[in-house]
């Protein structure tokens, strides 16, 4: 078993000749993963089944046991992912703006890699392909550390990929396994400023904190959502239920899920009722403030703690409101700054929510569940940004460079 | 004396006014507070001579006091640096990218503030306006936390800002200043991921060193620069000489002077005495390695630790190279990534070292002393990032700026 420095150092080796790699280079390595993980689909269904056997040996929820299990459908899904991100515009190289100053320097700034990328994650083996597979074609080395659930499955992925990658020109060393999953590990790579340029955790909040707060490696925080959808009192009732009843229940076990209804006092008595019918028949539990509870028939009277929560699950805050004001504040306070829906016909109302509210990604009707590289439209998803610095929302492979100014001269001095 | 966490607070409870503030009244406010600091010209520097009179008891270095006194003139210099911030481009709610997805949202990209930004500072007191006024401009509130030794004089200077601010719609305590310098006070900022979005230290190695590793705030790590010319077999050598010199010398103490000269073997004879004549105009001292050495008249022998030294002082390390390969493998193993200057005839050099180089300047036939905002053309600079993460190089407003995603639906559901 490597240590985590000498990862670390063999990931600064390649970073440089990664970095050059071309895009053709880069996309043949790509489809040769792709194709390698359907020929080791056997071996790694055989390595997933120990994990299975240790979960549940270990007795694990249905939903994590869920989340562990490969079959050949979800490889050949994780394959065919390495094959689309060959087939995306290689974000390396790209000159966006280019200027003369005022000495008659040329001086371009060019998208670079950002260098060894950490990935922290948890359970789901299939991070482990697609992440690897956006790392490498944004030129970056990554250095992943699965969960130790998954130990085995992401042992058997990283081998074939790296097996696939050994056939061509491009380094293995440019995607690595952390094999020891220890909590000490995962503490030593929070501080590998050496080696590491940045660490991205993807998992449960409970894992973003752990990282945010002990990482002195530069960290991109993603993936918690406490997200609202407010009901103005414009708003059109039928688009109003669609747009919360999709919100919270097209896949509630994800970070853009709506988790707390806010509604305007004046259409509260009138929609809730016909909100409440259309969530019941996706059995969702209503945790609803006083006001709110006035117009339902079944609820669970919500407490201090229920404006904070990410249920991930089908349960839904209800809270009545008295103003776009009220709606914002609430929001501002309460949520994780992921993504926040009103639905409203009034268009200074919405300008308004655009402007006001603080967050990853602001919808003016529309359901938060858009909030997804895939639905942007970047054609890939390394996670949601839910931070300020670097990049803030869907992270596409753009998102995975830094830039350097490249600048022609021609004998000039200050 | 206000604790960290009530700073802390006030910012929160002002920062979404600030972000909403529109050019016009934060343009008004910045020309206030530049008329103010000249009306308070001799309050300031009253303050200033307390910071003088305890710097020479406690006995600082010559360069350090120059540092820290404040004049009438470079009062007027901070004063008209607001103004001319004043008149830069607002870098808030800039949408520079719009598209509408395949469910036909609209979705725009729009440039916002960072929020709350920390600045950690030494003895400059004009580092106080100056990253007030950017921050400002940006719609950052800021928490300004200068060092001890300049204490009186921020103190001074936030008190005229803040009275300016006063006078207009937008809030004080947009600027703050931690009155408490001591070393608990850095360390408590370091942590305050509460109410700091980003910390941007500004000083020496050993400030931004303490910072980048202590910090959970994320960081933009600036200006330890140990920069590099190397000049090429192909170089002409009066060019080559311009850039030297200029490179090292025209100002020594800043973080994109030149520390070390690296030349290529079949010119070092022909070219060193000629470089070394014109540094002696400079009493630049040289430190060679043994292959330099033996084309010098005047040198110390480089040691191990030479190479890795930032001195911001007329002194030069000077070696010998191969090839344009050992040059960029010196450059690559012992740079901060700030900048670095190859001299050069040849287009295949130049274009391998612009590609091979991992700098966040890389230069050809121009000195290392054009990395910053106000020769790049940006016209202001808060400090020059040698990260990947969020800015690399010079950084102007616009890099004093998060985005949202504002996204126009029209009952869209997933």
């Amino acid at each position: 078993m490597e240590s985590l420095l000498t990862l670390g150092k063999k990931a600064k080796q390649v970073e440089r000749q990664l970095a050059q790699a071309s895009s053709k280079e880069k996309n043949d390595a790509l489809l040769s993963m792709s194709r390698g993980l359907l020929e080791d689909s056997d071996s790694i269904i055989e390595a997933n089944k120990k994990d299975i056997k240790n979960a549940e040996k270990n007795g694990i929820s249905d939903s994590l046991m869920d989340r562990l299990t490969l079959t050949t459908e979800r490889i050949e899904s994780m394959s065919q992912g390495l094959a689309d991100i060959a087939k995306l515009p290689d974000p390396i190289g790209i000159v966006d703006s280019m200027w003369t100053n005022e000495s008659g320097l040329k001086i371009g700034k060019q998208s670079v890699p950002l260098g060894v990328i950490g990935i922290i994650y948890e359970a789901r083996p299939n991070v482990t392909s697609d992440a690897a597979g956006l790392c490498f074609k944004s030129g970056n080395v990554v250095i992943l550390r699965g969960g130790k659930a998954a130990f085995h499955s992401n042992l058997a992925i990283v081998d074939s990929l790296r097996k696939s990658l050994s056939k061509g020109r491009l380094p293995e060393t440019a995607i690595q396994l952390v094999e020891d999953t220890s909590r000490e590990s995962a503490n030593e790579m929070m501080k590998l400023n050496r080696y590491l340029d940045v660490l991205i955790p993807r998992g449960g909040a409970t894992l973003i904190k752990a990282v945010v707060e002990n990482a002195t490696v530069p960290v991109i925080e993603t993936g918690t959502g406490n997200c609202h959808v407010y009901i103005d009192q414009s708003a059109q009732l039928e688009m109003a239920k669609d747009i919360i009843v999709n919100a919270k229940t097209d896949r509630p076990s994800v970070c853009n899920a709506a988790e707390t209804l806010l509604i305007h006092k004046d259409v509260a008595e009138e929609y809730l009722p016909v909100l409440e019918k259309a969530l019941n028949e996706w059995n969702v539990e209503l945790r609803a403030d006083e006001a709110a509870g006035e117009h339902l028939t079944t609820f669970t009277p919500a407490t201090e703690e229920d404006w904070e929560t990410e249920y991930l699950d089908y349960i839904l805050a209800v809270k009545v409101v008295d103003s776009l004001d009220a709606a914002m504040s609430h929001i501002n306070q309460y949520s994780t700054g992921h993504s926040e829906a009103i639905v409203t016909n009034d268009y200074f109302t919405g300008q308004r929510f655009h402007r006001e509210v603080d967050s990853a990604a602001v919808y003016v009707n529309a359901s938060t569940r858009f909030t997804d590289g895939f639905e942007f439209g970047f054609g890939a998803e390394i996670g949601i940004s839910t931070q300020k610095l670097h990049a803030r929302g869907p992270m596409g492979l753009p998102e995975l460079t830094s830039s350097k100014y490249i600048v022609f001269g021609e004998g000039q001095t200050v």
